[in-house]
């Protein structure tokens, strides 16, 4: 009853017509080989993976959770004939270089069978969704024989990765970590210490586990500025015959993502390679923030998919009670009870998750496509332009989507009544599940602090008046196609308005720094949903001359939805950030 | 590290200044026993019960959860000795009349003791919850050789009972029920048909479970008018040798609550007596449902509360990176980092669960004052005013309540970072027990129809006027109250406001039935927002004089703090309800 029925048709218009990709790649000479047909045929393929070998195996996974015993840690029924599935079609290799064995196709595709696997199964797609990450890490910095030594088998999916940031101490303050690495004669190093939380720290998909661990060398300074970054293999040697030092010391019993292993690692004199230069661990880790934010927002947004299809499947089954009032759509008069779909409440409740879901699909795959001009666009400018945009859309989409992940997902909860809260129903899984991710890869105020206090009011608004500067490029495009005239009557005022808050914060920011870091959630929702306005504004004016045709049609009807009905929020939090309040209240701590 | 502290100080300011009760009390005869410090004695024994004896087996009992095999249902370790005890200290019987054993208190008493009770482990507290409701019904309804054969044990907490109404095909919707009752010559009925959803249909808490079940009686009517009430005891006899012909199927795997066994019951043929009248079954157990969905308020109001003192203790102790700007309260410029309190975003997000968590104390603590007011009170306009504001403020409380235990709490989750998805650290199990009250009990959203549709525009707002003129009385003491204006120039205009969309709902009802369902979620949250308002502008007034003292001047602050950062929301609800937008678009099927 809980099924996955990949979202190709939204996923064609997004790239043929919101986004043109196909006359994007024609420009970008290291993606030319791509066209509409071959990326859609691929998006096909990767939902069919995802359908029919992925979704099967979610509900038991999280039943059966992983096993640990004697450092060793077995992973749910069925995930390594998953993986196994996974490498042999290829998909590890997807958006890597060809020099490594990848495929070197978009980024794009990447975050299109990502935010598909992450929809019908966040455990099983931890353990590859953290390989992409490495890869980009060990790619960017690590020295030519070390790159050569393990990133063919990264990318072939043959070795898994982890990422070792997080100490009992250090969580969202990883300066504080303590781990030591001492110099070896030959240029090694040893490193020792704890990390928890550590994602596929451990499993029994791969052979071999490559862990890219940050630690401190010696003498090095305090805080973030003092980390290095070294990569530690589970085994060494070619035949992996010598096991390295280091060894799970247990796994998390966690709310959701149960089949994923949270380890406990500890690393005891391990031998590592330093990635990169030393006391620029973080630097060399974070050259794939970018990229790591938006798929954990991909997160949230296969999971509020995957609540809001099968809420309209269950809110057409299920009959309970007779609609009042007008009765389209309602059964005969004969009929005892209606379907719940034509209760005002259960519609708006679907309409909400249906705005967000193709909103922020559109987002979502804006920004994938920025990842690949950011890095092949032949034109600088454009490079530039990309990157900014992307420094600016990263914690929104992190924030904006996970949270709509888990309270979209709880929404929906709300239409299968008590059955919702049944573990057999499948939505209060997704519940459990997407909670994770408004914590992990930077929690969402930070994210927010990230957007205002970092990117905004950090370079003075210059990286945003780029993305603003489109939007109110689209806001005069509504004006000049008169079905969408209403859009941009909303539209400008509201980026106008967003401006203006914006440059007051950039101008008190001197005289008052506790300022933004009070009101920078608030900003952080309000970026959102304007950056939303802009995308279903676009929709809109994109469909409005082919309104016949019924997915058109809906298109246009979710555009104003999102208009009337979400978009209104973007007030209250204007008034939250322009009003200024007293000081916040000290809070004593309680008996 | 996961503790509760009972609010003492805070249920002696609502019970002493905020509801003046003990002065109440003495005008109510049947009270009239009652005075502070009893109250607040029985009220600390409460705490003491819920802090030392229900709380330390709570995550436990998550972990365990029931344990079904051949019919039977052992509840996790420590859930039969805490019943026991439980029993022994006569609680079950303190709201109840003392012509059955009961001690006559306010349910006040009651409703505080139930506070603290779901606090701390709402999956045990669902078996006695329970009762309570069973006895009203039977007391208002049940024959008088019925009563006293049940009502003796059920008041001693010898037996507990259960409300079998939900059936596979029957949810929100009772009236499609199709078990059946088919008379005996004696005058009992053998009842047939399986119920679902039956919270403790089935544990090893008591030696006998009185059953009351919804039937149909062949020839009756169908839908709600043909439903009527039975008890069907688990086993007859005065010494229980003969089993009754029913049985439970099995227990829900649930997403929380886990220590409630919540059964599929199945009558086969089982023996059972009518309560009240034939056809009149839902009113008789629906005279309890003021009562019953303030508890399931409370529910939520717990957990809030729980989630609020242990993210405080929490935010003091975790260190986490250092403050910018102003330092105030922040720890020595030596220091690596400071506790997380002192992070804007923190702290703002405690202040919200401290607001609402002491404007609902008020609020829930009041409407069971109400309950006591409406039953007891001698003269017959308070028990009349007493009603319409119970029935106007029960949804409200229902919802706001429960839907803030679960938002608070995953909004508190994110103070422990990774932690808080981690199973031992308390916060998740919060998550997952409460969001169960947002289902039952009446959904949510059926909550909002009952308010704006059954309550409001079903007597042209005369309910609701009642309520509306208490909190302009007290808009007008704000303004006559020098330190309090601010709050009379907030207060007055918003229930002005308030006012007046009412009106308009009320008059566009009969020609356009389907607007106030498609605004009744926005209306209720609206209504909760105004209601927690006038009680904080209530609170601001009583402290207002006494703010030397650090409790009165945290409670004004606290006030402010609602008024700036909670209630600018009505602004965005208002907005919603009062936009006339295009009618709701249809949504096929998916694929």
């Amino acid at each position: 009853m809980w099924s996955y029925a990949p979202p190709l048709r939204d996923f064609r218009f997004v790239l043929e017509e919101l986004l043109d990709v196909p006359r994007e790649w024609e420009r970008i000479p290291a993606l030319a080989d791509m066209n509409l047909d071959t990326a859609l045929q691929i998006i096909e393929a990767a939902g069919r993976f995802a359908a029919d070998t992925l979704a099967p195996i979610n509900s038991a996974g999280d039943a059966e959770g992983c096993h640990y015993a004697d450092g060793g840690v077995r992973t749910p029924a069925g995930f390594v004939e998953a993986y196994r599935q996974f490498c042999a079609d290829g998909w590890p290799a997807l958006a890597c270089e060809g020099r490594f064995g990848g495929q070197g196709l978009p980024q794009l595709l990447n975050a299109a069978l990502y935010e598909m696997l992450y929809a019908v199964n966040h455990a099983w797609t931890m353990y590859p969704g953290l390989a992409h990450g490495a890869y980009e890490c060990l790619r960017s910095h690590a020295a030519p024989e070390l790159a050569e030594r393990y990133l063919p088998k990264i990318v072939s999916g043959e070795w898994l990765c982890t990422m070792c940031l997080t100490e009992p101490q250090a969580g969202s303050d990883v300066g504080l970590a303590t781990t030591r690495a001492e110099p070896n004669p030959d240029g090694t190093y040893r490193i020792t210490g704890s990390k928890i939380f550590i994602s596929g720290g451990e499993h029994d998909l791969t052979a071999n586990i490559v862990h890219l661990v940050l630690a401190r060398i010696p003498g090095a300074p305090t805080g973030t500025k003092g980390l290095s970054l070294f990569l530690v293999p589970k085994f060494l040697g070619e035949d992996l015959a010598e096991a390295n030092t280091l060894r799970c010391d247990g796994i998390e019993r966690k709310m959701g993502i149960k089949g994923s292993a949270t380890c406990v690692m500890r690393f005891d004199a391990a031998r590592g390679w330093l990635i990169g230069e030393t006391h620029r661990g973080l630097g060399a880790m974070f050259v794939m923030m970018n990229s790591a934010r938006l798929y954990v927002g991909l997160q949230g947004l296969g999971h509020a998919e995957m609540a809001y299809q099968n809420a309209v499947r269950y809110a057409h089954e299920r009959r309970q009670m007779r609609l009042a009032g007008n009765r389209e759509h309602a059964e005969g008069a004969t009929s005892a009870a209606d379907p719940i779909i034509v209760q005002p409440a259960v519609r708006k409740l679907l309409l909400t998750l249906r705005a967000f879901v193709e909103g922020q699909r559109a987002l979502g795959m804006w920004s994938a496509h920025l990842l690949d001009a950011a890095e092949h666009h032949p034109d600088g400018a454009v490079q530039a332009e990309s990157n900014d945009l992307l420094s600016v859309l990263t914690p929104i989409i992190k924030s904006l989507f996970t949270e709509h992940g888990f309270t979209l997902a709880s929404g929906a909860l709300q239409v299968w009544g008590g059955y919702g809260y049944i573990r057999d129903f499948g939505v209060e899984q997704t519940v459990r599940d997407s909670r994770v991710a408004l914590i992990y890869e930077g929690t969402n105020e930070i994210q927010a602090v990230d957007l205002l206090v970092r990117k905004v009011v950090g370079d003075r608004g210059r990286r945003l008046d780029v993305l603003l500067r489109l939007a109110e490029a689209e806001a005069q495009h509504c004006r000049d196609a008169a079905p969408c005239l209403a859009f941009a009557e909303v539209l400008a005022p509201l980026l106008s308005r967003w401006r203006s808050v914006t440059q007051t914060l950039i101008e008190e920011a001197p005289t008052a720094p506790a300022l933004a870091y009070g009101v920078a959630n608030d900003y952080l929702r309000l970026a959102g949903l304007c950056v939303l306005a802009f995308w279903w504004a676009r929709t809109a004016r994109i469909v409005a001359t082919k309104l016949a045709d019924p997915f058109y049609r809906v298109k246009f009807e979710t555009a104003r939805f999102y208009f009337d009905h979400l978009l209104p929020e973007a007030e209250l939090r204007f008034a939250l950030i322009e009003r200024r309040h007293a000081p916040l209240p000290w809070i004593e701590p309680t008996a």
